[in-house]
């Protein structure tokens, strides 16, 4: 795999010279057209060898073109905010706009390579961590953005060469540390796991290019043309309305037995029994909220349901059994401006509790394969695609300790119906009945089958579905709060 | 000040809950019609003596409204992100968007207060400190902002009582300490200090509300009841148009002589100059960013000047002289939705840098008087007050050992105009020509009232304009990294 980047490649300087100024007008030219289309964000990484050039790479990038709408990411200890977060959370944040450019030293490949190499991961383990960023990028590549990732490449030979000539000038002696040597000794290991870690991250969407990092205009030269031509070809595709592609039908039960149909929503508890539990279960989940293993978890609970089910009744009862700074409520509407501009997942992210925290979302990203799905906000393949990547989403939750709570409040149509005219002749205006409310009902059916199809492809061992029966609502709130206190007990056992 | 919050203010039970269920009743209606219209945000701030119920007082209003459009927050430890800025960077990051509500416990008043008590900082610092926060406070006012501050004060008997009854009660021994204690035997001073403190940051547009604690009835309706009241006063205001009140005129210069007259445009450089120059400041700039102390300070570069004066070019010779990880351009474009949610300066204080960072500003938050001003984007009063808020923000950054550069580039009309013309004939896209720029250039004398207005008003012995002879560019950058230089030395020499 790293043969041709052992060639010895070398451009000369008079080459180099020649070449240039057309590439760099092209990279502006581009980068301005990508900037005024805001068609989609360029995601470069920079990966490789140690002293193969990133940085100077990175620098020159930056030279190239306009570095205001440039944004690089290098390595760097992890803030205290982001410790508390899972390890992609950092990424998340500094993924860049449509329009703009981010670049990243290091990035999500780093910590995989190096603990292997130190032998402080298996190598099944390995293979995992990169499935798991082969769908990140995957993700992002459907997401509509342009991946672009270089690997800079030097012999042995030639490193020994590089750190011995950077430790020898005074003035780029700073440059080299004992972990530079310490990693230089383990070449041959860092070889074998990058060449398996390449060859298992290569995608068509996203491929590796290995470049030989060790001849200065060869190694530029050849970064921005590849980044030129990529990003002409994007710019200048034609604007093709997207196909749906023929995917193969989601099956749907012949028998016509589904899921919700076996739900007993005549389930229904009395006033007094209601008060009873209520006050017992609120207590029991604020001691457990003051727990003293409780900031070393993080607690996050969605509510979906139909319209007028009782989710913001739900809520309240819930919160209520919390001080008011340890939560945070995250209505969830249309995406902001800010929001549009990137992966539909992001306006998530940014939300995620801290440990020792409750996040509680009302709606969830869950709107991707019910409205957006029903109402065609989206194509057949983005929702499609969206089981898996929501499940993505909540594993790597639930492997950084946080409690994924996942509520459907269901009601029949006739109770809807009932509520919907109780509420229109209160008429107050905090449960004002839209049209559009009526247009969803009309709707019923579809929405069905997507609840249906999405508790299927979404509740998982570590992320369950909590089906809660709400035509009575004391019955529904008391479900929501029992399910609540033992799934954190559950957690805080296993501590 | 404290002595009808000793009077022993009750409210029986019953009556308590006769006038409850109307006023949560108001309160919800009034937080959906302030969701709905989003006409301003809510500050609420919960002060006073310990145990004096502010926790509860929070529990209580996210019970009465909707939780999911408040949020809370509450002293605790800084993140070290937040520690890396100013001190008032946490506040802004959590300030409420229009249409929702903040509660505050403690807030920007904690710790003026406590370090005072506790003799670590003099009576006249505390002065300077609460002067800070009523600029702050008047400035979110001026912007739209609702602020509510409640101090809940105890007798010293009642505090005692209190502390004594949650210590024995093994339900609630967690919530005492020792710091309790240790401020309980300090009451005097505390009385003393908070007395000084509400006297002087009682404003006309912010006054501190103080309720008795030591009933809770007496104290929630209390509160709810204010509350209440001024989210209808100001829900309730008619759509005035912003009359401008006549402010007395700013002084221009009766004898026609301006700051900006003052420039010798004509001053040049020759290539070879530039080049020999250039080369050894951004050397000595790139030793700068390696020094051991420059991770104790950051760095903020913001670049006004006249179109085409050459901003984009300075920027770049710049950055040329850093390494792409260590700095950051933000290029001040039209405020995204959720910017313009909040006050002005809302979206500078997002990108403030941490130490050891550089912050490149492309135009900044002088569009306010620059711009706005002109093209009347705000109204006078809106534009005439940013000065000071601008000096505030400025004062700010210094302190947290910022070094904040600002540079005018200036170039004449004529030059303006050959550059204009140059770009139309070359036609190349990134230097486009807009209706937009010719319209501005028609405004010249109005811009340059404008510049030197700015410059009188906020050149600033700690954050001073440089003003830049741009007509000829190799100058003009020269000069600009000359003055990056000298003022980074400064404050490393400082250190």
């Amino acid at each position: 795999m790293f043969e041709s980047a052992e060639l010895g490649h070398k451009i000369a300087k008079e080459v180099y010279r020649k070449e240039l100024p057309p590439l760099r007008e092209g990279l502006l030219d581009a980068q301005l057209d990508l900037l005024q289309s805001k068609k989609f964000p360029v995601i470069i990484l920079l990966a490789g060898v140690d002293c193969a050039g990133k940085g100077e790479t990175m620098n020159l990038l930056h030279e190239w073109m306009d570095p205001r709408h440039i944004e690089s990411h290098a390595l760097r200890e992890l803030t205290d905010e982001e410790q508390n977060r899972p390890p992609m959370w950092r990424y998340w944040r500094d993924l860049p706009p449509k329009g703009k450019i981010g670049i990243f030293i290091g990035s999500w490949y780093s910590a995989p390579l190096v603990e292997n190499v130190y032998g402080r991961t298996k190598n099944a383990e390995l293979d995992q961590q990169l499935d798991r960023i082969i769908r990140f990028e995957t993700m992002l590549c459907n997401e509509g953005a342009l991946i672009l990732k270089f690997w800079l490449h030097l012999s042995e030979g030639q490193q020994k060469k590089r750190l011995k000539k950077l430790e020898e000038d005074p003035k780029t002696r700073w440059r080299i540390n004992e972990t530079d040597w310490k990693n230089f000794k383990l070449y041959d290991r860092f070889r074998t796991v990058s060449e398996r870690m390449l060859r298992s991250t290569s995608t068509p969407e996203a491929p590796w290019t290995i470049v030989e990092g060790a001849d200065e205009h060869y190694r530029s030269l050849t970064i921005g043309k590849v980044i030129l031509e990529a990003l002409r070809r994007r710019l200048d595709a034609p604007e093709t309305p997207p196909v749906d592609e023929p995917l193969p039908p989601m099956l749907t039960s012949i028998d016509g037995l589904q899921i919700l149909q076996t739900l007993d929503l005549t389930k229904k508890m009395t006033k007094p029994q209601y008060d009873a539990e209520l006050e017992t279960l609120q207590g029991r989940l604020n001691l457990l909220s003051r727990h003293k293993d409780f900031s070393k978890i993080s607690v996050l609970a969605l509510f979906e349901g139909n319209d007028a089910a009782g989710k913001g009744g739900s809520i309240r009862r819930v919160t209520q059994a919390l001080d008011a700074r340890s939560y945070r409520v995250i209505p969830v509407a249309a995406p902001s401006e800010e929001e549009r501009a990137q992966p539909y997942l992001w306006r998530f992210w940014r939300h995620l509790p801290r440990r020792g925290r409750v996040a509680i979302f009302d709606r969830s990203w869950y709107g991707r394969v019910l409205v957006e799905r029903v109402e065609e906000f989206c194509s057949h393949a983005d929702w499609m695609r969206a089981y898996g990547e929501i499940n993505d989403f909540e594993e790597q939750l639930v492997r950084n300790r946080t409690v994924v709570l996942k509520f459907w409040l269901a009601i029949s149509p006739e109770e809807q119906l009932k509520r919907f005219k109780e509420r229109e002749k209160i008429g107050f205006k905090r449960f004002k009945i839209t049209d559009e409310d009526w247009r969803n009902r009309e709707k019923w059916p579809l929405y069905e089958q997507a609840v249906c199809d999405m508790i299927d492809r979404t509740s998982t061992e570590i992320a369950p579905w909590t089906l809660v029966e709400a035509n009575d609502k004391y019955h529904a709130r008391i479900k929501v709060l029992k399910t609540i206190c033992s799934r954190i007990e559950q957690a805080l056992e296993k501590r």
